[in-house]
């Protein structure tokens, strides 16, 4: 286990434009660990309830997850949420969201945990990301991914994570909604300012942007002529992402693009399919295969104009 | 005169809330000409009235752009736009549009024109792109660039204009909304089935998708902190392509994705001042700062993933 992931462990109810499920497996805790378990052997930290069903804890055993961290409260129920999506899909609306033995979870890292030098905070409560990392001895990296929900219900307490992390990863509304301003490299600036080593800004279908003190990367997305379901693509981003860099040998510019690739692979698998059904079945040759679109798609000859003389 | 430029030439009466401009030289025929001028030599079929003042045809020349095609109706009044933006700038609000010289005018191509081996149809009525391309002999490669006006109110002239075109130049929503559809991969494989080689979708601020029947290739935009004036980015975008197209060699893959990073970054300069003023003295130190400036944010590592046996 070199890759701590917290989040939620969730059963998902969903409709799209092309199709739905009925509590298939989802949460940010599980997508991140099942797209990072390709490139490392990440743990989570989480909890479920009773009626958690025993082939979703065997597709994570089956990826090499580390469960050692995931509580269950046998008498409880796990977090369920319903939603769906219309035609464009650029939001997911809530029906329904019980977080049931969420509500008084309380992260307690198994010993083993506690030297981890990857961690990857997934979409969850603030206090809950606080919490976890309060527990961790020496982290090499953290990064913290997060969503509107909480920008809009506890600003100052994310901000609070983020003066702890090396990497924060938000989509471009969000950042620019907790940055109040629309420019995306000017939200970036700001976030930057709070300490992180890199900002990573996700655009959707757009792709993703990485901004550093001094450095500037874009990758676009996977160009899909069909999208089943997007939910869980940004946790699969940053699932593969940090498994990936948790892998390298340095953490240097070149590792993080790397990553980056690996984070945009996988969150292309992810909205093929509901759930993790893709995410979780991947070969080599498939992630391999599409990193290379991305290479040849970013692809530029070495560059020189000259200008006509006026 | 290697690049015919048909389009707009016009006064714009513009409100950003960066501050105003009144009566400033614009219209996609300007905006492109300027553009293209760094890399080619371009002229105008356009038209103009009695009032364009002396000063806007004397920064036209001083680019070297050839004015024989540009007709001018003593007794008439320039095209004149007038509009504003808000606070995010993502769209124009058109306030007034006088035609006045554009509601009579038929393009009248000089002799000296007609065997001009690269045509940009600028964004103007199709029919007036549909006449423009009858009276050229032998074009080597046409663009057409477009918006969503035409679109709403005339799109199956546009869809003709579209067929005799090589490269077809829209924007995001306009893709989606021509084909009806919300995915941007499903309108370009639509729009490429029209017969052109390259369709090339503009993102704004996320900058260019360029797709081929069997390419993809994506560009990210310069990342401003300050944008003072979105107006003529897309022009500017499609003039810059051109003219560097126009001074390749070959005209391959490698060459539109050279053209992608001219026209970008003569659209990035252009978003940073109203009306030419930017664009219209870049040196060709500026443009290769920004170009270099793309290569970097694009460069990707050798990549070759082995994932973890599981």
């Amino acid at each position: 286990m070199n890759l701590l992931i917290v989040g939620s462990v969730a059963t998902d109810t969903i409709e799209t434009p092309h199709g739905s499920v009925d509590h298939a497996v989802g949460g940010s805790a599980v997508y991140a660990s099942v797209a990072g378990s390709y490139f490392s052997n990440p743990g989570i930290v989480g909890v479920v309830g009773g009626d958690f069903q025993r082939k979703n804890i065997n597709l994570l055993k089956r990826r090499g997850i580390d469960l050692e961290g995931l509580q269950t409260i046998k008498d409880g129920l796990t977090f369920h949420w319903s939603g769906y999506y219309e035609k464009d899909m650029g939001q997911a609306f809530t029906r329904e969201t019980h977080l049931n033995v969420f509500e008084s979870f309380r992260p307690d890292l198994p010993e083993s945990y506690k030297d981890v030098p990857f961690v990857l905070l997934g979409n969850i409560h603030p206090a809950l990301q606080l919490d976890v990392l309060s527990q961790i001895n020496k982290p090499k990296l953290v990064l913290c991914d997060t969503m509107n929900y909480w920008i809009t219900s506890a600003p100052e307490l994310l901000k609070k994570v983020f003066r702890k992390v090396d990497i924060i990863c938000i989509n471009d509304g969000e950042a620019c909604q907790l940055c109040e301003t629309n420019s995306i490299p000017v939200a970036a600036q700001q976030l930057l300012k709070l300490g992180a080593k890199r900002v990573i800004i996700k655009l959707g279908a757009h792709g993703v942007l990485l901004f550093g003190k001094d450095s500037f990367f874009a990758l676009p997305a996977i160009p899909l002529t069909k999208v089943i379901d997007p939910t869980g693509a940004g946790d699969s981003f940053a699932g593969g992402f940090m498994g990936c860099l948790s892998s390298s040998k340095k953490l240097d510019e070149t590792a993080y693009r790397r990553a980056t690739v690996a984070g945009t692979t996988l969150a292309s698998y992810c909205v093929q399919s509901f759930s993790c059904r893709k995410t979780s079945s991947l070969k080599e040759e498939d992630i391999n295969k599409r990193a290379q679109l991305l290479v040849e798609a970013t692809k530029l000859p070495k560059l020189r104009f000259t200008t006509k003389k006026r």
